[in-house]
């Protein structure tokens, strides 16, 4: 009997590194995790990764041929194939490619997290064929993976797509990159707690967050305050949803995509977030964009979408684009 | 002797149409203009353009073979080669490379201007060879054409790069387009006039300006102000400068160019203008991408540059690009 290909697709985050066995149609046969442990060297990764491979593949894997190897990281560099000091990992410059070939011999791509989940959508999700849209990942911050003409676009130097650092408020707030009033400062689930901080500083409704220390409260608390009718809450997601609207106006006018795709947690909130950012979008939007983007909301379950994602980018891969 | 090839090089402007003979080097062997008259319907300029061209090639064409023809045009579909309802023509919708293919029976496409003079950069200019930048013109509006992976970004429509439109003040000017605060309201000719209006009205300064009824103030005349040292006129360019690097960081965090091409009018303006706007950008810019994009002003002629663009787009297209 002939080997079945698969491919084996690893996502590196600051906490954890899931690793998954995927195959042509996108179904994940096997996975381990592991802790990242960024704070020791590279290797100390490199040889825990090797054992956790070792003990998944030594009973079951007779019937598989591994033909590539995917990886989604922070900071990590299509082009030359290296993670380059990641904020969370204390790494420094990283050959992964290098590395994970002369481990494995077979071909290794890497990206970072936003452009693999972009490529997921596009292989596996609801992007299925499209050639221009837009992957944007509602999490701590805001990440984004472009698509234009059936290709990520990577720019000269594997960077680009960083939709959650355009300036969408000039002199706003200050944003983690040492920039002010970046879109990822009011459009991500750390957003959301300083609206809701800012309203709750400007108005004197009352409001069940008010009792909340600021360095406890989360987005998942605003939402269900919302949910509940807290009045303030619910501002701060209109607030929200519409400069989310405006963020991706910009992105429209720029590559006019037929599709943007939402990820992460906020993007759950249908009726707070998706649809007031839909419309928010719509009303800032150049002319000829207006009403023409669809926006749906990623059906990959959050557990596996890392996975598919960078199995998406190999694949993609071996078969010849 | 073999016939030297050539391209027919077309630039439909509002009010003037320029056509251009041009060689695979860039050389613009001969050339015609005629006005457009969008009043009356495409047939009569089809007409008078064929007539221009007969004119043009009865003596001295036979040393050439027209082997392709390129044209730009506001509102021109790329991909099904239609001009759509331009604001300034009462054309309608013209089918121009099904018409122009039938009179000529050579390969014929059409795209935006903007495009069309990123693809002259790209061939005939200070972008050769270049595979990801951004050409913006800064004239009476701010249009842009976006070049990535070497390729031209057009979106799913054709109609992608509209960085004039993306908005930089939330609630800021009024625009022709029907939104507020698109930087083209800001930077760009007519932007820079209202921007003075606003220093008369909020300041109390002397300034020669203050003579000038508004419907007759122009981006020169606060140009030339500047130059003498008027304050009021200084600071316009100030805002100028900071509001378009504000919008060239923006670009740069999607796009990740290595190159901003600056073309039109205000390009000019060197010290007043490219060179602030220099260092806005790079302090707006994403971390990683500061000080890493370089700005050039085009050196393509202004008379030339237009059809130059229209020949680069179809010799692209010649060369299998």
């Amino acid at each position: 009997m002939s080997k079945k290909d698969v491919v084996l697709a690893i996502d590196i985050g600051g906490t954890n590194t899931v690793a998954g066995v995927v195959d042509r149609e996108g179904t994940i046969l096997s996975r381990f995790s592991m802790p990242t442990i960024g704070t020791r060297p590279f290797d100390d990764f490199m040889k825990r990764f090797l054992n956790h491979w070792e003990s998944l593949t030594k009973d079951s894997f007779s019937d598989f041929a591994l033909i590539g190897i995917g990886a989604g990281a922070p900071n990590a560099n299509f082009y030359n194939g290296r993670i380059e000091n990641p904020p969370n990992l204390k790494w420094g410059v990283v050959p992964f490619v290098e590395e994970f070939t002369r481990q494995f011999q077979v071909p290794v791509l890497i990206t970072n997290d936003a452009n693999a989940a972009a490529l997921g959508e596009k292989l596996f999700g609801v992007a299925k064929g499209r050639e221009h849209f837009i992957e944007v990942t509602l999490g701590t911050g805001l990440g984004s993976g472009i698509v234009s003409n059936g290709q990520v676009v990577y720019g000269h130097d594997g960077a680009a797509g960083e939709l959650g650092h355009i300036i969408v408020r000039p002199n706003g707030r200050v944003c983690g990159c040492g920039n002010r009033g970046c879109l990822e400062t009011y459009a991500s689930a750390t957003g959301l707690v300083r609206t809701m901080l800012e309203l709750l500083s400007e108005d004197n409704q009352p409001s069940d967050l008010r009792e909340v220390p600021p360095s406890q409260m989360t987005s998942r608390m605003v939402y269900d305050a919302a949910k509940k009718g807290d009045p303030l809450a619910r501002q701060a997601f209109e607030i929200t949803a519409d400069i989310l609207g405006q963020g991706l106006a910009t992105a429209v006018a720029l590559f006019s995509p037929d599709l943007i795709v939402l990820f992460g947690g906020l993007a759950k909130a249908a009726d707070l977030l998706v649809k007031p950012a839909r419309e928010a979008m719509n009303q800032y939007c150049f002319g000829p964009f207006k009403n023409k983007v669809d926006i749906q909301v990623s059906t990959l379950p959050e557990s596996d979408a890392a996975i598919l994602g960078s199995a998406a980018l190999i694949w993609n891969h071996l078969a010849g684009n």
